[in-house]
């Protein structure tokens, strides 16, 4: 990606780059686990960043969850969030940014027809650094909108 | 990617690899366009294919169009695809594998606040030996399903 970012995209510039670390999920319905992570945000010149996220078993190695989208920058510190999820979801959410940190809430969450059933998600993501930490938050299989992800980051150079 | 393929993307595993080429554009509300085109679809061991593609102006190289997310093969030959677009838009879609042939008829377009009236997508995509073909008709911004994008790519080797 040789473009320069496009202006709109300056208030969520920290964004950018590639983001490794680990992580911890637990959910009511569940068994609590771990993953290493990678995200990468990265641009074209155009309002928007793009996001690719996935995770592998830590002591296996192989992949476990992933979702790729992108983040458009729409004006006045805010933001929308589109993923796709290989789970059947598409997430679309809206944001505000507030200097590093993003608050992201789910206005729709649609779903295939042999996907279980999510109703919304919350993100918050920080950034201090070269270090990113966001926590995550769902609705999903009849659980109201609760704790499910957290994870730390760091920048790779 | 290193995993061997889960055995649910046999059905559709003559997409997999690189193609690449050119398509051309209209829509009743827009003027003609034609585009260069690169699209991806990958696998990780899991029932799913990955998707991503990306078009560039044909003479000034810079980055048009891009969309993103993942095929999911849910059996008996049926698949849903998933994508995120950066217009703000998410496609749910359903289809039905036929040889090397797959017709994807959308189920849900969701959109962002500020995105263009999108309500319906179909996709048919045809591969012959390295030749992959797609005929895309949209219902937006008030017009009717019709036509809108037709390519020919070619697999790399």
């Amino acid at each position: 990606m040789t473009a320069e970012p496009h202006d709109a995209v300056a208030p969520i510039a920290w964004l950018l780059g590639t983001w490794t670390g680990s992580g911890q999920g637990d959910y009511p319905t569940i068994q609590d686990f771990a993953y290493l992570e990678t995200v990468t945000f990265g641009q074209v010149g155009k309002p928007f960043l793009t996001y690719a996220q996935r995770t592998t078993h830590p002591t296996e190695g192989h992949p476990m969850h992933a979702e790729t989208g992108y983040l458009r920058s729409v004006g006045d510190g805010r933001v929308e969030l589109v993923v796709a999820l290989p789970t059947g979801h598409a997430e679309l959410a809206e944001g505000v940014v507030d200097g590093q940190r993003l608050l992201l809430r789910s206005t729709v969450v649609a779903q295939t027809a042999t996907a279980k059933e999510v109703t919304a998600i919350e993100r918050d993501i920080e950034v201090s650094g070269d270090v990113l930490r966001y926590e995550l938050r769902m609705a999903a299989v009849g659980q109201p909108l609760v704790h499910h992800l957290t994870a730390e980051l760091h920048r790779q150079p």
